[in-house]
């Protein structure tokens, strides 16, 4: 007969019916009830064994993690905590798990070892929990844009070109590297290599698919970057899944509002679509702090804090402003910040990203109009600003106790603008003749940001360390499985 | 005023309202008559402007490519082939297109021009319609899967594993290549690359992603993956995007179900939802092969061809069937295959897959119980097979004018049966225990496959160059933009 899932099984609307299940056993209590779990919920089923009718060799092999079948009546359940179960008939042990050895026992592990065991750590509640969200919220992402219209564009993952501008690049090579080719001057000779030129892999879509906006209006990228960083905290990965949305005729304010209310779509989805989940997620965030002094606890638990972005706008503050705020703040005027904040034109730092978001204004927000010199070559430079005081139209949105998800700009649409900021800043126009043509033929006003997708799943899921909401995680000195 | 999209202008339900639109000029006739295009959809809207009180000097740039924005009344079109038009009060130039220079003039170009201007050849009709066709297929993919409860898994893109068993791999490093660190023994010290070790790309997430089935029951994944071959045909990417879903309890029976309810299902969500994309394309095949002979052209056109897919069954047939069709073929007998069939166990080449689907079962075919020598190691090993005879559960599902369009099998899910097997092909076993613990804990039948995506495209779309149906394709020698 055919299996049914468990999560369909619990949604049942009548008993009685003979059901097969198949999926793995979680816990087995008092050699008669099998806790199971075949990863389509974070609800197990109960399975009630027949064991004075089930050979003994049989009930040994029950173990954790152990992927069995049962075929028997689904029953309302009689125990606490959950509506039906079944009484098994016929129990089949399709894959054994031996206690001694199998590493996911039914206790607490620490996140650690959870991190060492990625190819198993799916199998524990918390983790099928968070890749589930992380799956629902994925798709939110499509949905939104597709339902807007948006156009989908894979951008190159090799690219060609040597500096993106967003961070340090890996290189790609099919050259032998223990005899690299060498040409007349003695150089290593790309040309021999796969793609004839030196290659790296991508930090960002952005340039390509701002190629797309100005021919199809509206895009989307949403695929992996990679950054060769040495940054070995909670909140970067060597490898990341980006999604970066470009609009045509779209200027910063509209981008702001694209950007909002993109985050509050997908935050809401997975609200609507991740119950359980969520639910067992805040449960966990709740149990982890508790071994944290109070103060350092969230102020308010994981789904009133979901809610609370819904429900408020984003604080729409300027770079200007912003360092007002911080130059007259207490951490600044007690000396508190490693970096204080003395004048116009400093860069922020993520204390003091933290302290406008978690303790000034205690909610999302967008940060506007940073000096043209601590932004990149393509942001447009605003009208009318002061001389030595020159701000670009980019914005970032920072989230509480994630920093910065968000970076974007409108794009500087003027050719001759855009050239020469390129060369003040050394960039080879050559080399990006292409990105260069999109302002020589049919240029217009143009948007777009890029949000770090695992940033979000952290915010989502309540997670603390971003190696946590990816499969198997890269970083430096790690590209395990 | 806020602009709206020529689809929906084109979609209205009222005339005689002032509206603005923002777009590029595809042509411009008679001092009088714009064609507009924002990407929105394939068709233009027209609109008229008053050249009579417009200004010499804007008339000038109104030139294609130019990006512009009119602000007019919506009326009923006189025209033919439009419903709609805009009869425009206000036009203004965004950005201009030096007719002389910009180089996608409104005259046919060769597929190879368009190529060597991949960030241009967006703004035709025909790259507009694929990238969207594309786009739309890739949300019929997260919607076929997440319908279905199966969970979207981002498996690593960089990976410590050598070989993945599936193809030539590119290698990423961020060491220094003129100046590579050596150890002790004089050999290059991967210990000072970024992860501590050599990496590659991966070629396929299969692996990784049976981890995740094995635990969450069905998984997808849709990521880039990469082959370092020298394939320099109309069939083959260096970057290519896959999707590879993995069921747990799954055997090759459901398999083919799965993959042939899947392409069925994608196939008639871009009918659905690209008609006039599609449409477009239909003409565009049925142009370019009036300049072939006859008996090179399509027995369908690309509408029928896609419905033809949708109503009949695919074909199944086993290997052993396949190779008695073939040896008893007529080209098989008059000597014309390349690679003439003798006897059982001889790999299938592509001139044979192609005589199976186009010749002889004229529709889509799915092969599968393939000798176990010339298939991948994880395969299920069929019971009761004869010595020297051995076949996989193995399915390779041909199309026709495309080839192999997916691959998979049933996955041996017995640790001593598969042990065995790496062990006489001399794969570690070290370096893949994580593959093994799915096999060690809890093990059970499961099954996936893997769909390039870019076939896929390439059927919907009637192109017949990979090259053509991803946004910036890579290539040997060719890594551009």
């Amino acid at each position: 007969m055919k299996h049914t899932k468990v999560r369909d099984l619990l949604n049942s609307t009548t008993t009685l019916q003979e059901v097969n299940a198949k999926g793995w056993v979680r816990t087995f209590r008092n050699n008669q009830f099998i806790a199971l779990n075949d990863g389509s919920t974070i609800n197990n089923i109960q399975c009630v064994v027949d064991f004075e009718n089930t050979p003994e060799e049989t009930l040994k092999r029950i173990t954790t993690g152990a992927a069995v079948s049962v075929i028997g009546t689904l029953v309302e359940s009689k125990g606490a905590g959950q509506k039906y179960e079944i009484q098994v008939s016929k129990l089949e042990i399709l894959g054994d798990s031996d206690a001694e050895k199998f590493p996911m026992q039914p206790k607490k592990h620490s996140l650690e070892f959870l991190r060492e065991n990625a190819h198993l750590r799916v199998r524990t509640n918390a983790f099928g929990a968070i890749m589930r969200v992380r799956s629902v919220l994925s798709y939110a992402v499509h949905k939104y844009f597709q339902d807007k219209g948006f156009v989908y564009v894979n951008t190159p993952i090799i690219t060609g070109a040597d500096a993106e501008g967003a961070g340090e690049m890996f290189q790609v090579t099919s050259l032998p590297l223990d005899n690299l080719p060498k040409n007349e001057e003695g150089n290593i000779d790309f040309k021999k290599d796969f793609f004839g030129k030196h290659t790296n892999l991508t930090v960002s879509g952005q340039l390509e698919g701002e190629t797309f906006a100005m021919a199809l209006g509206q895009i989307y990228t949403f695929g992996p970057t990679f950054r060769a960083e040495n940054s070995n905290t909670s909140r970067h990965l060597a490898e990341f899944w980006m999604i970066e949305p470009e609009v045509a005729f779209n200027d910063l304010d509209d981008n702001m509002d694209l950007a909002e209310d993109f985050i509050q779509y997908v935050i809401k989805y997975a609200l609507d679509h991740c119950k359980d989940d969520l639910k067992f997620l805040e449960g966990r965030l709740l149990e982890e702090e508790k071994s944290k002094p109070q103060a350092e606890r969230s102020e308010m638990a994981l789904l009133e804090k979901l809610n609370f972005v819904l429900e408020n706008n984003f604080k729409r503050v300027s770079y200007t402003e912003a360092i007002d705020i911080l130059r007259d703040s207490t951490p600044n005027k007690k000396k508190k910040f490693q970096y204080l904040i003395n004048e116009w034109g400093a860069d922020l730092q993520s204390e003091h990203e933290r302290y406008l978001v978690e303790k000034h204004f205690k909610c999302p927000v967008i940060l506007y109009d940073y000096p043209a010199n601590i932004k990149a070559f393509y942001m447009r430079l605003n009208d009318n600003t002061e001389p030595g005081r020159e701000t670009v139209r980019a914005m970032d949105i920072l989230f509480p106790g994630i920093g910065e998800i968000v970076g974007g700009s409108e794009r500087e649409e003027r050719y001759d603008v855009l050239v020469q900021k390129m060369e003040a800043l050394g960039i080879d126009k050559e080399e990006l003749y292409w990105y260069l043509d999109t302002r020589r033929f049919g240029s217009a006003t143009h948007a777009g940001f890029g949000l770090g997708f695992e940033r979000l799943v952290l915010f989502v899921t309540g997670m603390t360390n971003i190696r946590d909401v990816i499969p198997f995680p890269r970083t430096p000195g790690s590209a395990e499985f």
